[in-house]
């Protein structure tokens, strides 16, 4: 059998075609255009669907159920999206309204979760029984695998590892508290370090970079200075990534996984990231003698979300239930 | 079938015979006197097991399975301790020694994670599937219950929740590192607020109810006072339960379990205690319209450790492995 893996992202919407191993066997691709009606959203999802499913020569009868990658939280019991921030969704019928195209056996996942979870079956953390998955980019989000599953709460709102608390009264955060690991360890954090750096050294290296307009600062600008040696960007490279060790560390304290992923944007700065944290993290270790996990860089990239709902929607098949964690 | 639970304490040493229900038949105790070689130590555990079989009117073909609970690590493929830092143990071949008096299948786990799944099993969590349990008292401890098992981590080292950072370069901790939660939300931090009021103000009420001596300051001192409405003492408390609540966040933002379980000497506050967390949760929540996990008091006391290490040695029993969270 195979499985349709949709990623609905804020611009995009990809449909993809995996069979059994986690391999994708073709892609649709259509614009989101959040600013329609959902119904309208969902019949391009619909239709990019069956296009994919042409495309890999296949029919609808060959697709055994379908998992969908949100950036939110949806009610699998109703097949409800309950929110979508970037899409202006709420409650919104994305079972019902999808089944008008394709009715199948369908989960609905935060696309952080479907992501960690591609790692685990076709990615970095292949094999592995237990792996923590951080996605870093504009904010932090996270994805826990527990026997080879996604570990999604009691109430679908677990792994939202950018919102624990680092520092408390720290820096005010979006979601409404202080403090928040997002606000450290986000690429948005450590464009803000560069900027502070900018300001207090108006001639530094940095500053030059973007000629002196310290909006044009990116997370890529500070790290490839970095890299190249640059004594003030070195400083908040280690800066940032001794919030990443330090939260790396609640982790383990908390969770101990066979293995921590890192994915998003941040993530391509590869080895030389990996390398940071891993020269600080034995410090912070509990059990300094006891193994911890490795920390690896992600590798699916863009596929992730469609391998990793499709795979959900596999497990779903597979079990016959949709609270696939409990 | 019966099983063994055995609580090894820094003092004393419990063994209990519980049944298929989680309730204990008899028990037999024994001071620990940790200053013995270890051998000494087992064989007063071997002692106490057989007395506590014979209590029950049972012989050792009754018992299926025996579970141990200690404050420290053990490896459960060798049956060794790997440290026992009251005990004064490293690499202590428990499950070995122990045989000497009756052999049968035998699971050793830490001691919180023990008591978290007692209660999960026969306390205020029974019937849950997923719990987190913090056991509170000169330091503190957790346990993650996930699926109805412990998650004890691939290192064996998970749900060390008193050393997640609350606080990044914070109060130094006993662990090594600066700002764990431990500082902050122990009996022993609750103590260290109430000596910094004394200090600050001689003649509060708090100093008066210790004759000005702060080092019998206790945390049943402070919260006693705080409940008869001492202004100052109100004042500690609820920065106190505000700690508690930003770290019961954490757990929510990070798992998300169907209950939070709070144990160990703080929890005899009681109602008191969880009013104070309740009432600053929904502040911190991350989404403020979705359920969220309710705070209870643990209800099995000094009978955890028993019942608790009994319910593991039954899991190993029955699953007939050690990885009985894997």
């Amino acid at each position: 059998m195979y499985y349709l893996g949709i990623d609905l992202g804020g611009t995009h919407i990809a449909c993809g075609i995996v069979n059994n191993e986690g391999e994708i066997i073709s892609v649709c691709e259509t614009p989101t255009k959040p600013e329609r009606s959902y119904q309208e959203v969902i019949a391009d999802m619909g239709q990019s669907s069956l296009s994919a499913i042409k495309k890999a020569g296949l029919t609808a009868d060959d697709i055994a159920a379908i998992g969908i990658g949100i950036p939110g939280i949806a009610d699998n019991t109703t097949g409800r999206v309950i929110f979508c921030t970037n899409l202006f969704w709420q409650d919104v019928p994305l079972k019902d309204e999808l089944s008008k195209f394709i009715d199948k056996p369908l989960y609905i996942e935060n696309d952080a979760t479907v992501a960690g979870f591609a790692e685990s079956v076709a990615g970095v953390s292949k094999g592995s029984k237990s792996s923590v998955f951080l996605t870093i980019g504009t904010g932090l989000g996270g994805a826990i695998i527990i026997n080879g599953k996604p570990w999604t709460g009691a109430h679908g709102v677990a792994s939202e590892l950018g919102h624990l608390t680092l520092e408390v009264d720290g820096i005010p955060c979006t979601c409404g508290k202080d403090g928040c690991v997002e606000r450290y360890c986000s690429a948005t954090a450590l464009i803000r370090m560069g900027r502070e750096t900018c300001i207090a050294h108006p001639d530094c290296a940095l500053s030059k970079a973007v000629g002196g307009d310290v909006k044009l600062l990116n997370a890529k600008i500070i790290i490839d200075l970095a890299k190249d040696g640059d004594a003030l960007a070195l400083k908040i490279f280690h800066r940032y990534t001794r919030y990443l060790a330090l939260t790396i560390n609640t982790i383990i304290s908390f969770i101990d996984p066979e293995l921590v992923v890192l994915g998003g944007g941040v993530s391509h700065a590869g080895e030389f990231l990996v390398n940071a944290i891993k020269e600080k993290l034995p410090h912070y270790l509990m059990f300094k003698t006891m193994p911890y996990p490795d920390v690896l860089i992600a590798k699916l990239g863009n596929q992730a979300g469609i391998i990793g709902a499709a795979m959900l929607g596999k497990i779903v098949y597979e079990e016959g239930k949709f609270d696939y964690a409990h």
